[in-house]
């Protein structure tokens, strides 16, 4: 075990483990009777009769997945965010989550209340409840590891594979904010209005799960894969391909851009490649067979969300990105691997 | 990211993120059809009609939970085995887990075949899938978080709330096992006989989760509460006796112990507050009505596991633990707490 620190010894130190349960995780736990106030080692959970589970997993370390200093609450929502991502592209309702926190001994009761805040928060706007966890101490950086939770009617998940040749690509809201809000945190482009400066870290610290226009989709039952975009547009088109056994051609200039990101662009024209590339977009890229692009269009108009065209699945088995001239685009990193 | 080490250039280095998922992880989850081979963001499960869901999480860091030199396939199995003897008990019946592993740069690709190896071998033994999970790198020692998910017939789940005054207390198998086996690891009693040493040292490293006497008993409806041994019987018993809102009083000479257990107590009596307080026995320790005890001990004995009587439940707040004369024994020590 690491030594003590200023934490450690001061008033804001941790409480022990289960005190640190009862006071910041058991209230997270109140909507969720199966939970009995997380004073049980496990939770129960009865599914709606007909529906089935979906479960996804994600780990974060501080320093590698975000910054030690960035506001806590904000790490706790991303964290929660991206999972329910996950769920809204199989068109799952998610129900809950377990989480586990391994806590360095930098870590106070007040990052951790924030930390809670936090989940509270998102746990109101998204309807879902803690089920359970752990929590240890590590000597290494804050590690957190989430399960998420959600249900869908059996047999109706969408999923990767699937796509067939002559499939439309579709891609929900804007793609490129998240890349440029993390250059924004960073300090890039100092010259950039405030507005867009807000829009962009927005966008890039609190993604908006596709929750409701997932399950929309699911039910009308018109794509034939689906996933969100976590490892960039390009390369997360790839895994679409791969799983499917097809490939895929796009057009890079119909990208959707937000108001923030084409003023970008304008300036400095090869961001272009970076926008697609980039990740942390947590839109929804779809492929729909092409007699059922106006019922897309129609649902995602209906939920104020907008959908563009970006091309098309192909029989070869590769993914081709065309420039405004038709020539294919150089695309040297696909996708941010944090591996 | 921490500097480069001689496992990331020599042959042995892990490849990336997807191979390393493709390679390792991927084969845990064939039997598991949801989980596409891991090939999708999440699983799809559905439970057997009539079935509830039951979940638990843990997380273990290198260091602090095991030992950075402890056999990587022993370190896998353990992890699942106390997940399954959460599952254990609560009488559900285990499907399967998600797994997050946080690597640091002294993981190799043996290290994690060895693991992977590990895995599967338990995997067998007890009927689970790998379900999903996610691989990152850290920069801090490596740490592991499990979701473990079981199911057991709507709403009759085992709880550790539900004792009551009156109602005797039982244990299975034998307890301080887990505790002397990691002292026989820590080098402790050199001249103890192989034999013993080995048994010890398994039953800390490879703890049997009483899954199937779980289920019985849960199937049988005899038990007011139950959970699993780990944090210590005094403090394990402590936990049923606070969420069941009465006390407790045991015979700590009635504990259970194995040859091994009663050999060194022999030469050291003052070890049994250690046996009675160490945890890691991942027993079952159970609240039954008077009434039921021949049927407890009916079920046990077909399963072929000793169960024995330790006292009772009380309407006192306190849990007494009393020494061969009747007298409170003082236990200074109430269970090992990682945090």
């Amino acid at each position: 075990m690491a030594g003590s620190s200023q934490a450690e010894t001061s008033e804001d130190a941790l409480p022990g483990e289960f005190e640190t349960i009862r006071r910041y995780f058991a209230p997270l736990a109140a909507g969720m009777p199966g939970a009995l106030d997380l004073t049980d080692d496990a939770c129960t959970y009865l599914p709606p009769a007909g529906e089935e589970l979906v479960l996804t997993a994600d780990a974060l370390v501080a320093d590698v997945h975000f910054l030690r200093n960035d506001p806590a609450d904000l790490v706790a929502r991303k964290m929660l965010r991206v999972n329910l991502s996950d769920l809204a592209a199989k068109g799952a309702k998610p129900v809950g989550y377990l989480m586990t926190i391994a806590v360095d001994n930098t870590i106070t009761s007040s990052w951790l209340a924030n930390f809670a805040r936090g989940l509270a928060e998102d746990q109101r706007r998204f309807d879902v409840h803690l089920m359970g966890g752990d929590t240890i101490r590590t000597p290494g950086p804050l590690s957190l590891s989430l399960t998420a939770i959600g249900t869908v009617p059996a047999g109706r998940a969408l999923r990767r594979r699937g796509a067939q040749p002559g499939d439309l690509i579709f891609v929900t809201g804007t793609i490129g904010d998240g890349y440029l809000g993390l250059r924004v945190l960073r300090a890039d482009w100092p010259d950039l209005s405030f507005g867009h400066r807000q829009f962009l870290t927005d966008r890039y610290q609190l993604p908006e799960p596709r929750l409701a226009l997932g399950r929309e989709i699911m039910a009308a039952g018109i794509a034939t894969a689906a996933m969100d975009v976590s490892d960039g547009l390009v390369a997360d088109l790839g895994h679409i391909a791969e799983t499917s056994g097809c490939g895929a051609v796009i057009h890079a200039e119909r990208t959707p851009l937000s108001g923030a990101a084409a003023d970008l662009l304008s300036h400095e024209p090869d961001l272009l490649v970076k926008l697609i590339t980039g990740g942390d977009d947590y839109e929804l890229l779809l492929t729909i067979r092409r007699e059922n692009a106006a019922r897309l269009r129609e649902i995602a108009g209906k939920a104020g969300i907008p959908v563009t065209e970006l091309g098309e699945m192909t029989d070869s088995g590769s993914v081709r990105i065309l420039d405004r001239d038709g020539a294919p685009l150089d695309i040297s990193q696909r996708g941010y691997q944090h591996f």
